[in-house]
């Protein structure tokens, strides 16, 4: 095992009716400002429940964050939040609106001169401003991190940083804000969580047996509750364990003391850069395609991953590495995820400037550094 | 899944030689008071470690604490902490050592008479001195919750308490540190994380999968993990597995949103008190009983523990049953424990006492609130 620090400090406050905790959670001398997506908390009750709890607060509110929130909006948000001398930001949607608003509240405080800084130099977040959460779409697992991604279109830029201190103080999980996403978002979250856990645990082996049971055990969570919530999708229980698994997929615990590759999250980003794929299309397409590529290097992990997620009993070990891929390929198809670009109707040969992007950016990527730009340029291809 | 918070602040630093961090996780001004237990850090080298660690603080020490720590052993430290104005407590031991801190930090910030209010008429604890911890005998998840047991012999009570404010701000894990442990050490921590696991998912479901599945993940490694420790103490992958199975199976991640039955730790408690047993010696004997006078309520559990943490193929419920109990006992007097009073040379209507006592105590206990005295008493003679 490698050695790690673990240090989660969100309090996650779970279950039906919970966002009433929220005066509980934020105290009365806060000026808040909530931040928000596009309007579908509107319809699902979320926002009258939000402002029923938050009675007696002073509230602005700041609206119009969109799937892969753009810098651009983000400071305009952090514009409104100086001028209103506002003291906690409360996130109120899914990851992106939660990545956001984790941007936004580090650019508060920010003495130098633009914060996307943290994006693309690197520069270290030393504080910001509270961030409270409350989610309605489970799967990028950033209620529970310190992770956020933003986009600049301008720039054909998809960034991310990572850092403890961009924890949300608390997030608020309540299932039934979930029993009204339409099919598209259930498959994106499901297929994002899942890969969340891939990118931790298909990698070579540091002798890690308890993480790997706890990341086959959201998979094989994921596998049973894709098909129950596609065939009842007002279940509360089935959103209830989709919403925990996504939750656990990227809460740094299954991560902690292992080897981790971020190489399908990298090259999916460049993918929804250039053609607009929502994050969970491109890592659909992308992850099959770079474990048939990476089959050899990621040999030992992958047999245990047909074995015991898949139960494929074989003896060869290619076979099972060849029906575990197969098999997980056809479970991001059956969620609702397609695994070819042929399917957005996307040619392989406007994407290979993905794999000089990214490679000009990054250098080698991958576990061992040894995915290049020729390697990425086959991965695509296989994903053709 | 029932509705549930989950908020755990320790700061876990895992890994060979992390005590060097000390300085980096307690600030320069804290007058430090080191807790510790019968000498076992001076030989193995931790307590040179800490000390060098800690050069340039100023550090008194509390030297003494036993396996199950005495209420007044602890009030011998709060008296000292109190002449001697010192600002943070660092636990340095096991998991009676730790527990110890937590109640010496409360009993510090106590305001009322008699601190032991926080055991026997479940005062809450509202603030507390911080408590750091370097972990020496991984086995009661101490270093990452906020329970304490404490047992006050002159009344014949050995009592817990739980709370969140309760926990470490840190804990160093270094497995290292664990090397020297002796068989019988390593044994008790063995049982004693397994059965912690038990207690939380050996009960009715409440439509938990992800859950279940991360506490089999635990038992898996554990049993997978005990014989390789046995045939080499000295290897350090496995000592570092085991130490992290043992803070996985107690800080309340894997207790999120299921039914709990704390009834064997109730009743290992007061054979501990009755027979000063050690803590996983009493649990080794009281589990196998209870679960076969608990079969039939616990049936549907029983069953999914054989089939998947024991690879029981019966397709009969009752022999999965009686097999996984039978595997399980294995398993504990494989590692060291006896799971009958005999072993003891205890004689049964010796331990009487005991379900009468609980029993006058707590009332009935288990998840469904159906094991009164002489239920206690029957699972006492199964265990004869």
């Amino acid at each position: 095992m490698q050695s790690f620090t673990f240090y989660n400090t969100t309090k996650i406050v779970f279950g039906k009716g919970q966002i009433s905790e929220l005066s509980n959670l934020i105290s009365k001398d806060q000026k808040i400002m909530m931040i928000a997506g596009g309007g579908s908390i509107n319809k699902n009750g979320v926002y009258d429940q939000v402002m029923s709890a938050l009675e007696g607060y002073k509230v602005i509110e700041f609206w119009g964050l969109q799937p892969n929130p753009e810098y651009e909006k983000c400071m305009e948000a952090v514009q409104l939040a100086k001028e209103e001398k506002v003291d906690f930001l409360l996130s109120v949607g899914g990851g992106s609106v939660l990545d956001a608003t984790k941007f936004i509240a580090a650019a508060l405080h920010y003495e130098g001169d633009d914060p996307w800084a943290f994006l693309d130099s690197g520069e270290e977040i030393k504080s910001m401003m509270p961030v409270g959460c409350i989610l309605t779409l489970p799967a990028t697992g950033s209620e529970s991190n310190g992770n956020a991604v933003i986009s600049r279109s301008e720039r054909n830029q998809k960034l991310a940083f990572s850092n403890p201190k961009a924890m949300p103080v608390f997030s608020i999980l309540d299932p039934e804000t979930t029993l009204t996403l339409d099919d598209r978002q259930t498959a994106n979250g499901i297929v994002d969580a899942f890969i969340h856990v891939m990118e931790q645990y298909m990698t070579y082996d540091v002798n890690t047996p308890l993480q790997d049971r706890q990341a086959e055990a959201i998979l094989k969570t994921l596998i049973e509750q894709a098909p129950k919530v596609k065939a009842n999708p007002n279940d509360y229980n089935t959103r209830a364990n989709i919403m925990w698994c996504a939750t656990q997929a990227l809460n740094t615990l299954i991560g902690s003391g292992v080897v981790q590759d971020w190489s399908t999250h990298m090259i999916g980003h460049e993918l929804t850069v250039l053609h607009g794929l929502d994050h969970a299309q491109t890592l659909a397409i992308v992850l099959p395609a770079l474990l048939k590529h990476q089959r050899k290097q990621k040999g030992g992990k992958l047999v245990q991953f047909g074995r015991r997620v898949w139960d494929i009993q074989d003896t060869g070990e290619d076979s099972v590495i060849q029906k575990a891929i197969e098999k997980m390929a056809g479970f991001f198809e059956e969620a609702g995820n397609p695994t070819q670009l042929s399917a957005y109707d996307i040619k392989v040969d406007d994407c290979l400037i993905a794999a000089k992007r990214l490679f000009e950016r990054e250098g080698k990527i991958g576990e061992r550094g040894d995915i290049g730009q020729a390697e990425i340029e086959a991965i695509l291809r296989l994903a053709e």
